[in-house]
Formats: structure tokens, sequence, C-alpha cells
């Protein structure tokens, strides 16, 4: 089953069913106007939705119209929880590398985990606004999944259990304003402005095969500019799955329904070519490149964003179709 | 105007009307159901409210019925945002006093702030469950702000006029889950479990000239376990003012409707008494309190609390009232 909520100037928009090739869509309407309530209630709403969405798919459907991610806020426009991890170690000992600090033993047992900022998110094709070039802007492609009900003190298997949608996430980043706000000690605030998300939530059956123990197994695609820089595969290097994310969420509290979980930049292994490290899945976010630059030639050579940059976030099924439709951005000055 | 969420067994209570003296209370059915729907359309629904407000102090409220704090959730049982500052730098300075630790220059003029979760709070009189008293559970007595919407770039000034409600909080802490997660540079998260608020959320106008320059210059009260701990003074040493805290969160995104922003421990500086510092006014969390006897004696002689053990924070105006209701919560091992 696939979800959207269409822009109607309201806070929380309106929940829409959309077919599996994202042709066309549908109102939820009579069945919950918005996502939270559908996942305060699922076991009672889903049944329902999933009744619409097989007529959508069927062309049975007798109010659909073309689907179009234009009009999409985020699938849940505000939750009550983002909570971003950093699962692709990977990731971690780059950055690390290129400052030359060792990762921790502790982080190969314990998730790397911030809590975001929820109130305010953005749709697919919403521009991300910001102050200042000056900030370092970037971006970070991500899974993210949306949570049921779990109780404090989950297991990694009931954690996972409670999955009940999956995003993408452009969880923008404003690196140079990171460093000062981490030697505070308090973890992120102003550096972690609003995160986008895809057009459309999915329920994990739609990813067959492809999401198996906890890990979506397919390349993420990132383009900047037009140009393709990252096609990291997100499943095998995900080192921490969505369920043992949740577990650590839930060891000192309950995690309520409609709470969002972020992967952390997926990210991959370089691999050895003639003695030289390579990395030729590209990169989901730019701090990654520069931590490569500064690998391989001692110093950053990519700039951060401009003003009038555009990053798309996809991934794409094994039959070569857009599974979430695209986060498709443009980065903005404030008026 | 007094606001209460009472329980109804789902996941957002009942918005009610409470009196100015907290005696009786009248459901707002008929005006709004849930206060974020209040809070999200504030010049709509707070003239209606305050109508209601009105007739319930003249006992001319048809419906109204005795308040019972027991049966109130959060005021916002769960919100799109709890950010919660570190504003009175004292604390700051007595915690890290007692490690021998400096305050850097820039906590003078940059706040400290951390992303809360708000996933589910916990109500005024509801259990504290905790999975091990070996986690060191503390409590920590604030002040907290609901804000209205707030753009980008926002003045203190501007933050200060989109407060629309005050609360207690108590900010439970895990100590000993502290240092292992802040070294990990991401801020707090298992060590923060669900925050509790005050049964009634009020506006600014209830505290009278209590209410000034964004602080509540009134005494906050702690009981733990029937002895009274604290009665710290939340005006005049609050660094920075809750404008000054939203701004802080403003700069690189929007804050939105419901958004809960915390004042920190509230904490006052020591006196000097025959050339030894003493602390009169207590202290509005165990932290401090071991803080203190360690800078005096070289080590903390109060233990963390157990199983069993109460707390109470209460705030009363210069007539003496209860403004806010007490938060009045036990500690209690997870089933």
């Amino acid at each position: 089953m696939k979800l959207a909520t269409y822009k109607d100037g309201s806070r929380d928009g309106q929940l829409v069913v959309v077919s599996r090739d994202l042709s066309s869509a549908h109102y939820a309407t009579g069945i919950a106007n918005r996502l939270q309530q559908a996942l305060d209630d699922w076991n009672f709403f889903s049944p329902q939705l999933h009744d619409l969405y097989v007529a959508l798919n069927q062309g049975k459907a007798r109010h659909a119209f073309p689907f179009d991610p234009a009009q999409c806020m985020a699938p849940l426009p505000r939750a009550y929880q983002w909570a971003d991890g950093s699962a692709y170690l990977n990731h971690v000992e780059l950055v690390r590398a290129a400052r030359q600090s060792e990762v921790p033993k502790s982080f190969h047992s314990d998730p790397l985990m911030y809590q975001g900022g929820s109130d305010d998110f953005l749709g697919p094709c919403d521009d991300v606004v910001v102050p200042s070039e000056s900030f370092g802007i970037d971006f970070e492609a991500e899974i993210a999944v949306i949570t049921g009900d779990v109780p404090m003190g989950a297991t990694p298997e009931q954690g996972l259990e409670s999955v009940r949608l999956l995003m993408l996430a452009n969880d923008v980043s404003l690196r140079h304003l990171i460093p000062d706000e981490l030697a505070k000690g308090f973890g992120f605030f102003q550096s972690k402005p609003a995160t986008a998300f895809s057009p459309v939530a999915i329920t994990p059956d739609e990813l067959g095969e492809a999401w198996q123990g906890g890990r979506v197994h397919l390349p993420l695609l990132c383009t900047w500019n037009g140009r393709k820089v990252g096609m990291c595969d997100a499943g095998p290097e995900m080192t921490f799955h969505f369920g043992q994310l949740i577990a650590h969420m839930a060891k000192t509290r309950r995690v309520r329904a409609g709470s969002i979980v972020g992967s952390g930049t997926v990210s991959n292994k370089p691999i050895e070519v003639e003695g030289r490290r390579e990395w030729p899945k590209g990169y989901s976010c730019i701090a990654e490149k520069r931590a490569i630059e500064t690998v391989l030639d001692g110093k950053p050579a990519t700039d951060y964003m401009r003003f009038g940059d555009t990053i798309r976030i996809e991934m794409k099924g094994r039959d070569g179709h857009s599974l979430f439709g695209a986060i498709d951005q443009t980065i903005a000055p404030l008026d």
C-alpha cells in the first residue's frame, strides 16, 4: 500500500492512497483524513485503506485522479517524534578518518541516534530555505520508517514488527554549524533544519524481497544539480537494522504510533583498485565526498550547496520503477 | 485562562477549562476537543475558551464539575516539539564546578538547548516508570511554555510574543546513562525518558506582574518524599528568557504552534555565610544537591531516587494559591 498527504492549506493535509505505479491517487476521505489518524488506529484503518488501494490499482476507484508529487506534503507533515540514527558505520568511519579520529568500539554495539525536530517537515518538492549559504548546506539521503506503538524495553524483533511504513528522507544538515553545536554537548539543534520526506510512504510488503532483516536491499539514488552522485546500496552495510534502532529508542521509554525513525546517511565501504581506495557507489551526502577527498588528497575539493542548487533522492525497485517517488528540492534563501 | 486535558482513554484526551482557584472544571466540548486544536487556531478558539473560563470563575458554567488533577494527562499529552533549554547558568556552573570543569564563555551568549522526545508525555500524577534504579533516577523541576507559530529568523521579542501558555515540567533524567550518551556526541536520548507536566497550562496574564521580561518571578517548590528540598526563585537568575530560547530555536527553522520549550533546571546562586557558601533556596534536581556536596565536602552524599520515592513540584502565586496545580509523581519499576 502507498500513502501520501496532499496539500490543502491545513497543517496536516489530506490523506490520499496512491497507486503502485504512482500514476493515480484517490482521497481517503470517508476512511481517514490524516495519516496520523490512520497510524493511531492502524488495525482498524489499514484494511480499509488497502481495499481502496486494490481498487485503485485495478482502475476501479471511482474518483481517482493523476498523482502529482508537487502537491504532496511530507506523508506526516508534522510528527510526534523524529529520531534519526547513524546506522551506516562506514559513514561515521569515513567522516572520522578525514579528521584522523578513531571510531569508539562501543559504536559497533550501541547505535548512534539523535532526537530531531518534528514540528515542521518539508514536502518532497518544497524548497529547502536556509538563511545563509555560509552555513554549509548539505543533503543527507536516508531511509526512514514510521512505527506503531512500541512498549518500553522492546526487543529488536518487537521493534521490527512495529514498522508500519517506509519513506525516503533528506535530513538537511548545516555543516558549518555542527562543530560548535556538538562541542556544547547537547547534540544537534540549529544545524538540523526541517527534514524533507518522499512523496509516498509505503508498507514493507511493497518492497518484496528487498525488505529483509530490517533493511532495504536496494540502491539509493542521489542526483545533485542533475548529476548522479550516489547509488549506495542501503542493505548489507546498514550496521544496525531498524528493529535495533527502535529497540534502542525504547530502552527507557515507550515509542508511540507515528514515530519516524531514520537510518542516517546511506553509505558504502570503498573497494581497493590497484592499491588505491575507490568509492564507485558515490555518496549520499557532500560531507562524505569531502571526507573521501580529504582521505585521498589531504583536503576537500567539493563545496557545499549554493542557493539554486537542486537535489533529487529516489529509490527504484528491481523492476526499475520508482518506489517512493522522488524527493526533488531546490535550495533557497530566506526572504 | 487555565486549561487542562482530562483522560478519556484516547491518545489526546479531552480539553477542559479549569477555574482560577483550580476547584472546578468544564469540558470545552463545543469549542475544541483537544488542546493542539486550540493552539493550531488560537485567535479563533482562545476567546471562546476565555468566555467559558469567565463563566466558570463566576459559578455560571452550567456543567461544571470538581477539578481532579489525578484525572489529568499532560496539557498536551503528546506534542510536535519538546525543546528543553538549560537557561539557569548557575545550574551548569555548579554541575561543572563539581567536576572541576569551567563553563565556556560562549554559554553566556548562546543558550544550551536539546531536542527532547515528545511522543509520550506523563500526566502530573502518573508514575515515573523506569526499568532500573541503577540508572540514577532524578527529577528536574522546570518552567515550560507552549508557543504559537514562529517564523524562521524570529527575534527574541517575536519569540516572546509567541508564548501562549505556561506549565511546570518534571524533566525526568537518568543520570548514570548521561556520561556515555553525551560522550557519543549526539545529545540525550535514553537518559531522558518521558517528561511530566503540571495539571494545568495557564496564559501569561494569570501570572500578573510575576511574568516579566520573559521570566516567571516566583519560587518553584520541590518536595521529595514529603520533605521540602527546593524553593528556588525562577525569575532573576534565568540567564536566557523564553523569548531568547525561542529565537535560538528559530534561527534555521520555523517553530510551529504547540511547540513546548523548557527552561532547564531552575537554580539559584549560593550566598556567602561566614566565609562558607550556602544554598538556602535548596535545589530543583538531585544532581545539583550532589554537586553542592561535592564542592563543599569533596564527594556526593545524597543518593538518587528509589522505587516508591515521590516528587511534588508546585508554584504558588503571591496570594499563596497554587497556579498550575502540582506535579505529584511516584517512581515505579517497569512491570
